[in-house]
């Protein structure tokens, strides 16, 4: 692969930030890519509106704490918290399959941290994948501007062996080899669909 | 049916409140049943508990206009408001298929007002049709204590005729008609999954 050179790492990793949050703003971006969310926001509109796949994100949650009602219609939230989320970040239907991912964006250059992905996230992922659910994350590398699918089995790998002690991050490396890149076009921006597609037909063979 | 006597009904129909909102408290309910959201909820953490299906309800959609950072780890939302849900409340998969459905209860006794269903809610129930998941709701009558599925084919007939100017509402005796009765149980609550699994079975006949 061919990556531009002569740029400065910068090494923390940020959750994808939230459309419906102001933590956007809170948040450098490289200059070159758009923000992962926004990349797959335009990409899931383009799916369904071609009758491709229904696939949305999940609002943040957040817990209320109290809320003001000043008329019936436009009740005032004056105080809530954002929550840990439970569950991924999108999901939906693909011919019938479900689909369910977490994406994440990192500026590192050479690894994707393991510390932004939680413990019930994982075990979400896990019960998805035990119901046949295709189940994968999506992993930005924002200074090479690439972004790849992790299937969620191989990434198990690298979760078991950080868990054990092991390493707290996946190598570029690891992500190559084990994940399939996605090739950012004009629309869609980040066609994983297609890599879907690759996933069922290794799957259906698998079944031969 | 076997319908008790004898209660006065009401005549709202209620969105099933959700849980991170203090909306509950404000939605009277009658003294046997159980919050459909409730019920609904504890079905859905058996079903994952028993490797059964993975089904989550989603978080509210909220626009947060103002937030607050006195430490980093707890940002506090000043302000914010509900937004209308693009999409239906719960979905997930079992046994590889895409579920997705929408929940609503009311406390009339014998009609289910259409006016609290969103037509945005509609149009995603009709992708996720066209996209073989299986679509449908999960309609409580709060009065009889008996929750229906209908699947969304057959809750499409009544929206159509809704749209063209007919009838704001669905039948008790419609819905009896086109619609599956689930029987309450202690545990799951309600076994919507049963229910499925048979209209699974219609569909591959049907294509045979």
């Amino acid at each position: 692969m061919n990556y531009p050179n002569g740029k400065k790492g910068l090494k923390n990793t940020s959750k994808v930030p939230s459309q419906d949050t102001k933590e956007c703003s809170k948040i450098q971006y490289g200059k070159r890519g758009m923000k992962l969310e926004e990349e797959i926001d335009q990409s899931n509109q383009y799916f369904r509106i071609e009758n491709i796949a229904v696939i949305h994100k999940k609002p943040t949650p957040i817990q209320i704490v109290d809320v003001h009602y000043p008329k019936r219609q436009k009740a005032v939230i004056k105080e809530a918290y954002f929550r840990k989320p439970s569950t991924t970040d999108y999901n939906g239907v693909y011919n019938g399959r479900y689909i369910d991912f977490e994406a994440k964006e990192t500026k590192n250059k050479t690894s994707f941290p393991l510390n932004n992905i939680h413990d019930h996230q994982v075990s979400h992922m896990e019960q998805v994948s035990n119901q046949q659910g295709i189940c994968f994350l999506l992993i930005k590398f924002s200074y090479h501007d690439s972004v790849f699918l992790l299937p969620f089995k191989q990434f198990m790998v690298y979760w078991d062996r950080f868990k054990s002690g092991g390493k707290k991050s996946i190598t570029l490396q690891e992500i190559e080899r084990d994940g399939y890149l996605i090739p950012i076009q004009f629309r869609p921006r980040i066609n994983y669909i297609k890599i879907v597609d690759q996933l069922i037909t290794m799957e259906s063979e698998a079944l031969k």
